[in-house]
């Protein structure tokens, strides 16, 4: 390869807990991490670990994202809302506006939104809740939107105006049309590190996976989502980390 | 009186509804008021309501506040919570963030803090509450604080050079030493519409009030409070108004 | 007709405030129905409400269901949540838990369960969270069961030995498949008093109503649910009362 | 000593998660305890966690207590909360409801009531407060009350003759009046586990503890709280029961 290699953004979530209960090794995932998703009240989070994370964010160097959710902290966010569209658009708004005046007090600053879980996995084919995130982020400054290629969010997006980041995954399998293989299917989980660590890599320097079929999908992302939420997850992030920087990626946020 | 009377704010509660349900009639009320106390998450409020809210404030042209409250809407902030400083600081940067990115999505500004109920109360006397609530203004960029006269939390912000807007009622008996007569005592809340309109224009233009006693209490406010959330309250804040009108008062927001 | 007319029980939703918020006219509609849905903290509803409508209840010799809904407050119940059904077993064994206790403290007894709003419409059709449901009931001791006809859940209910009680609506109308015309079709919902009685009186009498197009649907329900949510619910509610009477409807309670 | 031991329950706090949340090794102190105290929905538990901790202690063979707490989830109800003593009433019956509903769903029962975190604290003085919680426990069918050795709970109780359970320490240190050195005391949590070991075996045998001024004090206790949520509080807790079982002492559940 001799054409220079795009600068790669490493995401997590973090921030996860709320009130005494906590959520993933923080502090683990700071040093393997270029970009943080900070919880804001949505799934998870309150203004302690608000605090925390940006806090603990800035101090690493790392850049923030508001990782909004539908409103179900007994749910953490996993199970789809059937919410009206303004009530989306409103919750979007109060959650980052939350997490924005956190990360200024701590000296920071919110640069982007990634939807997390249920929500995430709406805006892909949900039309009418993508628009109502969309019209959020419009309404808050035109904040770019972290989604997944294909979703029906990155058109809605880019119509509007909003600048989007592509994100991939590098320990879920992919199927030929490019989403993810659903959890629950066999294989749809990558958990051999070197069998996670090389799609990081085929992601990053070839742009695409090859799927389980044989086929291959172009992926054409700025960022890689990885989970800190087990010890084993967080050993593998660092797992990722370091094969991708011996392989000379340039890693660094994409916002 | 020759010398020109000084500006007087007449400020509310709004938005103190929550999902389906609602409190007070705030569309009266912003026709009464200069200054509306849009309730942000804490005893009261959603994105729903803060956006309905900060958008009729900003109709109307009245100016908004943060009302920041105890994490209690099983309470409606109403009653004292024990909570540790920090985490009250976090409460009050992640409250006041939300209505302020509300507000802006809105074409409006939040102005001030007025702390609601129980942590109202409690900034008169507790000084680690105080405290901590007066750390978050300034960590919001030095946000004025609206308190009662007397406060600890009023010598607290000065020290921190956070303004203070000192806030009066009409409708509320006084003590001699300038604190409000305990709800529950005989007489401690004024319900005819004279004696609460005369005690407003004693307010307004002598600048203090007579207690049951007959002693006379100073009163330096900027800011009477008005309330809504009955048919008679909304009727009662309308006299007050029209009185102080008639008596040459000259109404403005504090902020 | 010369045969005895069946009992009519006529229900509605009671105790469905939280905290200071309250909704509906609780006391007027005690006067009209003979079973009250009492909310149990799912849409709406904490122990000083399910108090406060188990003792009201138990007052006027009112029947007592629980209200049972999904876990979302700040949506009223009144949107699909794609739980897990292990947990919305779950949240119903807890939720009419609450209101047993509740209730047996005030001298009165839960005598069926009626999922509420979304989690309502979701058992016509969504067979995961009907068994879920059913399965809640059978671990509750057997309790019966109040949905609508035609439901999926009315065949898990009494394949599991579970007692149904069948409820038509006096003032939404029926499509020729015996479900309800969507909210937001022009006509779905009657606001006629004389059309509502009149729809009141053929399901008590006739056992359907004639739809629309003409045709005839067989409604062979024992409950019919009113309203009480606003002041023109209530006296709506008291007109299908009185025409009811006046026709010779005995009225009483299903359970 | 020639009289026999008397029975001596251990308990601990278990199913403290909350949606996606967990705290403590439950599988673990149920191996250890002849009683635990399943949190209701207070300051922790939601229907997955009151199902999951019934049905373990059901397995285990141990009783099981409802945790109740000031509905305060954001603080884990370890806060003080100045709620009115007649919802503190509701709160606790409804807390109480819950998981007497989910303990019936997996074969077991609730046999006492023991508050939690500020709420237990509260019970040693705030006389009102423990009226309220008196109250409700009257109204679940004379439910027992765990509390502390001294407080004004005792008398309420026993004068509205409701049974108690005395409760005892091992790992905290006391005053010479038998209540607890505050937390944040030098030398008020104790940690080696040959101290701790050696004060519950005190408890056991002597019914005593010596405290730092070398003054002895009663401690007439049935049960000894352990605690479970930390690794080292699993071992300690091991340790303790170990050292009572190899001293002779009997455990068993106090209710």
């Amino acid at each position: 390869m001799t054409a220079p290699l795009p600068l790669l953004d490493l995401n997590a979530d973090l921030g996860e807990g709320y009130g005494d209960w906590s959520m993933g090794d923080d502090t683990a995932m700071l040093e393997v991490v270029t970009t943080a998703n900070i919880a804001c009240g949505g799934h998870a989070g309150d203004g302690r670990t608000m605090r925390a994370a940006s806090r603990a964010a800035a101090a690493h160097g790392v850049t923030i994202t508001a990782h909004v959710a539908y409103p179900d902290l007994g749910g953490f966010g996993r199970r789809f809302l059937d919410i009206a569209p303004a009530d989306l658009t409103d919750q979007v708004v109060v959650q980052v506006g939350a997490l924005q005046a956190m990360a200024r007090a701590e000296g920071a600053q919110v640069r982007g939104v990634k939807p997390h879980g249920a929500l995430y996995n709406a805006l892909a084919h949900h039309g009418a809740q993508a628009a109502a995130v969309v019209r959020a982020v419009q309404e808050l400054g035109d904040l770019p939107l972290v989604v997944a290629p294909g979703a029906v969010a990155v058109e809605t997006a880019q119509e509007a105006g909003i600048a989007v980041v592509l994100e991939g995954f590098a320990d879920r399998a992919y199927l030929p049309d490019g989403t993810l293989t659903p959890r629950g299917t066999p294989g749809a989980v990558l958990t051999d590190p070197a069998e996670v660590a090389a799609q990081a890599l085929s992601i990053a320097t070839a742009h695409g996976v090859r799927t389980a079929d044989g086929s291959w999908v172009d992926l054409p992302v700025r960022s890689l989502c990885l989970h800190g939420d087990t010890p084993g997850a967080v050993e593998l992030a660092r797992t990722v980390r370091s094969h991708l920087e011996e392989a000379g990626v340039h890693l660094g946020a994409a916002l």
